[in-house]
């Protein structure tokens, strides 16, 4: 499993990440892609610069996070970490994400009604993964 | 503006909370009053127990965080936090939230249709208020 995303992670939130890696790890190995963030005169062109980047990393079952996606219950999101050998996961920046990696995705996930930072949706991604696994291994959810 | 909630802060989510708390700050007064996590025999003994700790400290207008509640928009929250003059939201435990508090809300939240750990909703939803003051003023949003 691998998660790639744009640009670093504040320092506030690195803590919460490596707190849920630790705990997504007996389950399985998960990977985090920081892409640099693009420059560029127009969303479209820094859209199109990290697509680049972006596509030769992923494989397996594409979920991209996008605000115009499905919104699932964490029942119904674990199902598809349940039935996935491989899975990447992209969040992109505050520009989004090209057209043309959302069409790879089998999956364009919202992770809400409201909009979240990039920086909070890859911990609450986590935290979901996280999740998802303690459902599929019937095991209790450590706080 | 006030949020009420069940138990400490874990040390990894504090820092998030405290960088959010300030960036709150300069848009209003906002205030977290913890409440110890009750003991019990039933979930209904322990959300009654906590009842009575929450009940005299609610003002306002009432906003309980609950996973049957609404799904609003970021600009749709905003537009509730603008409107009141004074709010308390309130977060419940693993346990949740007793009935007779969620009948004095004016309304029922939920983040996202996902569940989301207490821990996490707390951070979820300090970023919202942070977001829907930056929607109010029209600022630009700090990440």
């Amino acid at each position: 499993m691998r998660i790639i995303c744009i640009g670093k992670l504040k320092e506030e939130f690195k803590i919460l990440e490596k707190e849920y890696l630790k705990k997504i790890k007996p389950f399985t190995k998960i990977e985090i892609i920081e892409i640099k963030e693009a420059k560029g005169n127009s969303a479209k062109e820094i859209l199109k610069k990290e697509e680049k980047e972006i596509v030769p990393k992923i494989k397996g079952n594409i979920i991209v996070l996008a605000e115009e996606g499905k919104l699932l219950s964490s029942e119904e999101f674990a199902r598809i970490v349940e039935k996935s050998p491989e899975i990447t996961f992209v969040i992109g920046s505050s520009y989004g994400i090209s057209e043309a990696i959302k069409k790879k995705a089998s999956v364009l996930l919202s992770l809400s009604k409201m909009t979240f930072s990039h920086q909070l949706a890859r911990i609450i991604l986590l935290e979901q993964i996280y999740r998802a696994y303690c459902t599929i291994k019937n095991l209790p959810y450590q706080r």
